[in-house]
């Protein structure tokens, strides 16, 4: 059973912190917003506090005051605290902070790639000893379940590669670079303007944030233990425009990317600056960006994209390996929330989207101006107009910006219905690019 | 707790199926492949059978006949059947098989995307009233995990939207439509004899299928109850190659979309082909496969890929549900495999891959033979040469065939001490368009 030592049914939870920087409010402030689906879906209270930080006079914004202590034993030896969520980073004094909650039966869920790709097998034999869980999706891609996926979802599919894109400061100084032909230090001031790299970005270009990453997943993905000392990694720091230009030219562009493959019973886990065919599946992950390929036999390849990590992506990790401890009534939560029937459904003729359509018309004068006043009859605005042909083969393909089904089904009806139009028109739905774009 | 009921720790777990099809039999050998690995993370062994079919005296490879029933009664009364798994389809009797089963208390596996699209919210019930569970993560994109993600990693992430392309028939065609542009028609018979699509096609093309899967998302995504009569869908089988080409002129790509999205509190649902800009995630999605993207506040957009459902596929997602019931020992599991190191590491020098070379050279006679000849020495295979500039100035740019790392560094030792050779060569590697391309 997933959930090694789940508190009372009922029982509110108590959920201790380490560290409140960007990360650690993002957390408060998630737990705190989603305490009613937490509730609803795993049956307990979610309570959260005390949480541990340098300075507790400094205030954070939306968080209480009481609930900050600068004294470690507050959060790690309370047996009220029931998981403990690290998101101070860093390998001692964490290492020790984390033993000593786990050996008193607490879970944990961190966000400390660094120091799971070190200790990660020895947090995880403390945990099992102690009875707890311990819980990193936050480690790897945070806005990506990739860990989750791996751990369950495919424990049983034998992996036998895993290539990602997984540190997203590199993949935007890549992108900027190869887009706009600009040399690894203007793309990389560019990328400290957006807040994309740090400062100090030498974990970031230098391929050690990736090859710690890589390390947590292979382990996951393999079952076999690869530290960060396994994975030799290279950056892109040395990377010169000169060499993307060339890779541009035989068909490639450059990323850093991290192979995780079996090699006849081995393992082998790199990171470095790879050429990747323009028609590979990462070739097409740009900016920012995060992607995991994960190939096994019974699934081939499958692909997980998403943002690289920021406070809120780590929060949604974080508060997803807590519903992961705590367990979850799955199929009681699914059942109310259907029984009720929950959100009602939209009337479809009140939907929007913009639309496409193309009709066969004579090519006389007037025909665009009737069709173009049926549409602004409808509150309906054209986008683009293109005309072709002559004669009664004339062809009229319009897009219209978004508006409401109904009223585009009453203008096809009206358009239909002119003299001037020979065959029925064809209308299809245009999606929008903030529609799952980019 | 994710297993309501689950079997004593260590007991043998027997599974029932219903169906033994394609997919059926995919089932039964992927349980018995992957049964040393389940009874590590579950730790309960599983015992395959009895398996409901029509003709019991059919042989199946790979099945042993005494497994095999006509009676729905061995698989559906008998007590010691702890998980049903439903591969048969259809909605009668499937549903009151299901019924049956889950009213004694036994969970449920299903791939059925049809039943669960008209009546999931009443097996919940009936699962939740049983203490039993009820999972189907092989009804909507089998390969890829998007139940498990939508039920467990963001439940509480309060999901806007969500935009899939979840049939892979209908992709298959629009790709090929685009790419070579041919007919409707044409690109049906092609699907047909490459088996991307059945002999009756009606379910895919006419958009049915793509709605059931949309109507479960959906129901999980917001969770809100939303049926197959909810979702307005259109096919692809009125689609003209005119309008495909108009689409490619002014920018786009024509998919077969479902579009699930939250509008003022209401739920709306559709299924139709939109024209997508050419920039747009899922613009890249061809071939059979298909995609899901996933909009929320804490995440942004994730987008999850993977091929359409196969016999494996859907086999690999049962297997995922039925370690979902059992529940996992997820720290132990974890724990033990990394304890004991699993597979050794590769060493670095022995890991395959191509290669990129560049370097400057004296535009000599006789330079590229001397590189050549280092290579050749190496074992090494070139690829692509590309000579450009004159005099000192001269930049040689190579690719190579996959060869090991170690004879790749001793090349590039020997290159770099050549008389000819002006600068350090820049060696980079090259990922396979097979690993992890298309």
């Amino acid at each position: 059973v997933s959930a090694v030592r789940a508190p009372e049914p009922g029982a509110p939870v108590r959920i201790g912190l380490l560290g409140c920087g960007t990360v650690g409010q993002a957390v408060v402030r998630t737990l705190i917003d989603g305490a009613r689906t937490i509730e609803r879906a795993s049956g307990h209270r979610l309570e959260v506090g005390p949480v541990l930080v340098r300075d507790a006079a400094r205030e954070r914004p939306g968080i209480d005051p009481a609930l900050l202590t600068t004294d470690p034993a507050r959060v790690l030896d309370d047996p009220a605290v029931a998981i403990v969520v690290e998101v101070m980073g860093g390998v001692e004094p964490t290492l020790g902070y984390l033993r000593r909650a786990l050996a008193r039966g607490a879970s944990v869920v961190t966000a400390n790639k660094q120091l799971l790709s070190r200790h990660g097998p020895e947090l995880l034999r403390a945990a099992e000893e102690a009875g707890a869980e311990l819980r990193f999706e936050a480690s790897a891609c945070a806005a990506i379940p990739v860990i989750k996926v791996l751990r369950e979802s495919l424990l049983a599919a034998e992996i036998r590669a895993l290539i990602g894109i997984v540190n997203g400061t590199t993949n935007y100084i890549l992108t900027e670079m190869a887009r706009e032909g600009t040399s690894y230090a203007e793309a990389l001031a560019r990328a400290q303007e957006l807040g994309y790299a740090e400062a100090d970005p030498t974990e970031d270009v230098g391929g050690a944030d990736a090859a710690a990453k890589m390390a947590i997943l292979a382990s996951i993905a393999f079952h076999s233990r690869v530290l960060i000392d396994d994975v030799p990694y290279e950056g892109i720091d040395h990377l010169q425009a000169e060499d993307l230009a060339h890779a541009e030219a035989l068909g490639f562009v450059v990323k850093l990317v991290g192979v995780a493959r079996l090699l006849n019973g081995s393992v082998s886990v790199r990171v470095y600056p790879a050429l990747v065919p323009r028609g590979h599946r990462l070739a097409a992950i740009g900016g920012p960006d995060n992607a995991v390929l994960l190939e096994s036999r019974a699934t081939r390849q499958i692909m997980l994209v998403g943002p690289g990590a920021g406070g809120d992506e780590t929060a949604s990790a974080v508060l997803a390996d807590i519903l992961s401890v705590l367990g979850t009534h799955q199929g009681s939560f699914l059942h109310n929330a259907l029984a009720d029937a929950g959100r009602p459904i939209a009337p479809p003729g009140s939907v929007p989207s913009a639309f496409y359509l193309r009709t066969s018309v004579a090519d006389r004068p007037g025909v665009l101006a009737r069709v173009a006043q049926i549409f602004a009859d409808e509150g309906l605005s054209i986008l683009s107009v293109v005309q072709s042909g002559y004669g009664d083969e004339a062809s009229l393909v319009l897009i219209l910006h978004e508006g409401i089904e109904d009223s585009m089904q009453r203008a096809v009806a009206r358009i239909r219905a002119l003299d001037d139009v020979r065959d029925d028109p064809v209308m299809l739905r245009v999606l929008g690019s903030g529609e799952g774009g980019e």
